[in-house]
């Protein structure tokens, strides 16, 4: 009996903006994450007697076009595990896009995790990280629960996750707020190859995140929530310092980012424990506690109308169901 | 008959951010301006028996809070030139604040230039450019009209601007989209503050500042205005990613700007000239040529109903009425 393989979408606190190695996904840093518990892909792979691989996500089976990358990456695993089978891989997200967060971390994480299963390949959850960085990096931190860090390392073998805390007893939930925008999408990977190319700023980030990850390891070992918040939303705001600064300037902030960034500054005025990080695109993701979210959930929808709130709290590593 | 000095405030498409002396207002970087025609202050400064100053601003008499800058300011003259006098100075600002545009360095050049005329202490440009540097360090470049450069400097004689072109033939005119917002204000003087002291970026522009004043020049003696448009934008761009990236991070933009960023990028897909430059401040100056100006404000005003645009031109440099 194969096994379904589940894996959790994770937040970057330390954020992976810029690739060294396009090819491979090796980045320029180090990123640190936290894996939630809401947001997962279920992924099962069955070996079929084709010389293609048959691909459906959501029960819908995919074209050419829309299974290209999960193909190519597929080409990959054969190519690494020197097999020849093709597969029938069935994938159902529940990473809805409502909730603001990017699908490909935990489905990558989930296919590299299938095969592995399907396969038998034996691998440990090293050798699955960096299995499953070859298919979008930050799946790569989607094999481990709660705090994760990805070493970017400089091939292949050492460019993978680790555990920090997998089961941290810290009280943190991160509310994702949703903006309803028709903004015309940069992908993250063109937004990084620009930054990379031309923000002036660009090597000061590498530096800046090598300092902040301690930081935050040592505000993870200490439990101190705030000391988390601060160095996650000043490293989210120095990554879309690097778009505004590239050339020609470019940012993923919608007009309602602004406001939002605006609402948790007048909440931290009011004692409210509220700290924003942003990714690749305008929606802003809170960190909370237990107690200010539901706060924070409130004055935000009073506050603005064309937005969705989604709850998430920290979530744990692969799973076989 | 004392004459009454005339100065046009200037808007600076390189960016003075940041000083390496806070007395003396000397900027860790070269700035660029172009001194704008619409807007300016005009001062008379007379002798009075008095060991105050007394201090007019529009018809109105400023008490003691009001007054304190430029009180101080004229003690700082006094000191320079060592004489005693006291004056009654009556300055009427014509750089409305709904046109989006600081009054600091009109103002502090046009009072520069009347103690100069009532003193008669002959200065010359040059020197006028240093003293109005001691009251607001980009009241140094309104001192001249058309493209003006700020030169750093080490010292107070030493850091002073310099005209580009006074009466540049080119083909550039200034929108200014004033957004009514309630934005608590960050004071240029504590964003450059915290910039300087928090950004990791901030070394590296002051490395960009050096190579974008040199570009720019090039751009204007070419007359190469969508170079000078880029060129514009990206440093304005990068300032501001110097406000994202500090610790804390803090913005100057409101909603509306990210809008009407994103509308400027709209204009100019669309092959209609337009590009950004936004000073300490939620504002959108928007540099345009003559003919694509009106289907700019055109197209701002439909799009966004809580703005107001004004006009404005090249302008010249100090003048005595």
């Amino acid at each position: 009996m194969t096994r379904t393989a589940r894996a959790y979408t994770n937040i970057a606190l330390i954020k992976y903006w810029g690739k060294k190695n396009k090819q491979l996904k090796l980045p320029y840093t180090n990123s640190l994450s936290l894996t939630l518990d809401r947001f997962y892909t279920d992924t099962k792979a069955s070996i079929v007697d084709s010389d293609q691989d048959i691909i459906y996500l959501n029960q819908q089976l995919l074209d050419d076009a829309h299974s290209k990358r999960i193909r190519n990456y597929l080409d990959i695993v054969r190519q690494f595990y020197s097999f020849s089978e093709h597969f029938q891989i069935d994938s159902v997200n529940h990473v809805p896009t409502s909730a603001g967060f990017a699908s490909s971390a935990s489905g990558f994480a989930a296919l590299a995790a299938a095969v592995n299963e399907t396969k038998q390949l034996n691998l440990n959850r090293r050798e699955l990280s960096i299995l499953a960085r070859n298919g979008s990096g930050s799946a790569s931190r989607s094999i481990y629960g709660g705090f994760v860090e990805w070493i970017a390392g400089n091939d292949n073998a050492s460019s993978f996750a680790q555990p920090i805390d997998e089961h941290p007893d810290i009280d943190l939930s991160i509310l994702s707020v949703v903006i309803d925008t028709q903004n015309k999408k940069i992908s993250s990977t063109v937004g990084m190859e620009n930054s990379v190319k031309s923000s002036p700023f660009y090597p000061n980030w590498v530096t800046l995140v090598t300092s902040e990850i301690e930081e935050i390891k040592q505000a993870i070992a200490k439990k101190d929530i705030q000391k988390i918040g601060e160095i996650s939303e000043h490293n989210a705001m120095s990554m879309h310092a690097l778009t505004l600064s590239a050339n020609p300037s470019f940012t993923y902030f919608a007009p309602e980012t602004i406001r939002i960034i605006q609402i948790i500054q007048e909440l931290r005025q009011k004692g409210i424990f509220a700290y924003a990080t942003i990714d690749a695109g305008p929606n802003v993701k809170i960190i909370c506690t237990k107690e200010s979210l539901p706060k924070v959930q409130t004055y935000i929808e009073q506050q603005l109308s064309n937005v969705t709130t989604v709850v998430a709290n920290i979530g744990s590593g692969i799973e076989y169901i």
